[in-house]
């Protein structure tokens, strides 16, 4: 594993910086050496430091994944807002299994939970730009509990908080299907315990992930109406490799099966000793959840049965035959819809 | 592989009769040699032969799938009915890739069409039992494939029919998760192309297969709600090594697959020229097609959608969290469901 694969590069995602974290403790107990968070922003810092938007990525995403979502004269304006897009540990950028020497390489690389994140994050804002309140923290899937996991974690620091698509704690259910997505990798003999020479000599693990991936990250109305029509794809063949096989298989095998397990063990009720309904009891952010129909991974039931429970929570649901996907914006209409949450989040 | 797996004996699933149809000539151009048809029979057929329901399996199953459903007072009461259970083709039982010999034997069995099916179990209706009108045909996921099958491709012998979680044409989001199960069993180098030792050579492939079952087959609120226990498992990880690997493991991996490639190329349509419209509109019986809700194989929005291009059908829904294996009938209510299903339907 080369220390920066063909993929992680800033030739494909643009700049990044880097919060040097040291010898970094881990809520395992382990310790992760040298540890580095990436991390990219938008926008200036206003003199009051009462600007600032913190938008972590999903699983498989980096820093870059959610700059699409900000641009001037829309409702996340860099010329308004100081916009920090944190990386996470394993996205290929911050320390990951894929950028890590020994005794931490590949297969030897820690297990690492939200919170470890969320604390890495927390020294970037307090320390790095000393903010005291992010105005917004919004992320979609696994930036969905980054944003839970910190609005639980520093309720005075976040003043509104919108999920999309994700959940505090994860479901037994999302746990098994994010765990079998991992064994999907790893069932390639090339993933070798993961001390492969090269990301790419797993290829077939990648390929047989992403099959999964396109049976559970869609639907079935989806697939019927042949909607990978409307973004260019002459076949159903020709959308499952051109989109899903062509969207992971440069990605490293390691970093996605560490962001994986990271996923399925997210659980804000590790705050309170396993104790959900007093975690999320203590969100003192205006929470808007956000959920997308036909969402095979965060079906909208899982999400309002935790918006119940959030003091001052409200639901939005999004039509979209995108599902688990109409985050990508790959229409104007969800697009717009995702605009206009924002917008109406931000107005009060 | 030996020509009687264990699982496949008398003993696991009863006396099975045999229907010989000698070489059988396939929609697909080819030939089956020797071909074989098992099936059970139970009630006895009466002299005007006007008692008869048909009642073939799901994917993965045997004559003996079904019986549990037939039983003294229940609607489908042997006193009355003359019940059958026909086989299909790579049960196990009727001509498979774990008992025929070559050149047809394993790796090398034919593919075969829900329709090929179809036209053995018309055989053994009119020449072994010369029916010529049945009461009911009924059968759940692959057996509602079959259901839709009959009562397109002969539509005055079909008087009442009613499919269960099934389609009569597959759709793509099903077909490329069966796909995805078929593969899943296949990325075990000991497949070998279905030419194995024995089935059990196979294991670590029927495990994959399994953990893609136990994610797709059942419904977060299922795993959440832990209902796995009503069923006397005590954890999640028991549940899914003692109910999921314990169900498929026995089985025997080409069958499973060549029963799976039945299902995803399931389509009444090719009775009609790809024109599923007036494939449906063909339908005479009367159709009562039934939904189980939460069910990611076949969701009712799929189900709703074809009943309405059947001229005379009806759409029931059968609210369970055991979603597409409500059919499993695990709990009272579930039995009650689908026997109130039946004694509604048989009473007109």
């Amino acid at each position: 594993m080369g220390l920066q694969d063909n993929h992680y590069s800033e030739e494909n995602h643009g700049h990044h910086e880097y919060l040097d974290l040291g010898d970094f403790p881990l809520i395992s107990g382990e310790v992760l050496l040298n540890a580095k968070l990436a991390y990219k922003t938008l926008g200036a810092l206003s003199d009051k430091k009462d600007n600032a938007i913190l938008f972590p990525h999903m699983w498989s995403g980096t820093s870059a994944s959610m700059e699409s979502f900000v641009g001037p004269g829309r409702p996340l304006d860099p010329d308004k807002y100081f916009i920090i897009f944190p990386g996470q540990f394993a996205n290929g950028f911050s320390s990951s299994p894929s950028n890590t020497k020994a005794p931490q390489d590949a297969g030897n690389f820690p297990n690492i939970m939200i919170g470890d994140d969320v604390i890495a994050q927390h020294e970037l804002i307090t320390k790095v730009f000393g903010i005291s309140e992010l105005q917004l923290v919004t992320g979609w899937s696994m930036g969905a509990e980054q944003t839970y996991e910190w609005a639980v974690r520093y309720p005075s620091m976040v003043k509104r908080a919108v999920p999309f698509a994700g959940t505090a704690k994860t479901t037994p259910h999302d746990y098994i299907f994010v765990r079998s997505h991992e064994n999907a990798i790893k069932s390639d003999p090339a993933w070798a315990e993961g001390f492969y020479g090269k990301a790419t000599d797993v290829h077939v693990g990648l390929r047989r992930h992403a099959e999964t991936w396109s049976v559970m990250g869609l639907c079935s109305e989806f697939y019927k109406q042949e909607i990978w029509r409307e973004i260019g794809f002459g076949s159903l063949d020709e959308f499952l490799v051109g989109f899903w096989e062509a969207y992971f298989k440069p990605m490293d095998p390691n970093n996605l099966i560490w962001m994986a397990w990271k996923w399925r063990h997210g659980d804000v009720s590790l705050n309170s000793k396993n104790n959900l309904d007093e975690a999320l009891g203590r969100i003192t952010a205006k929470v808007t959840a956000v959920a997308f129909a036909n969402d095979m991974f965060f079906p909208p039931s899982d999400i309002v049965e935790e918006v119940s429970k959030i003091p001052n929570a409200e639901y939005r649901l999004v039509e979209s035959l995108w599902a688990h996907f109409t985050m990508f914006c790959m229409n104007e209409k969800d697009k717009k819809a995702i605009d206009d949450i924002f917008t109406e989040v931000l107005s009060t």
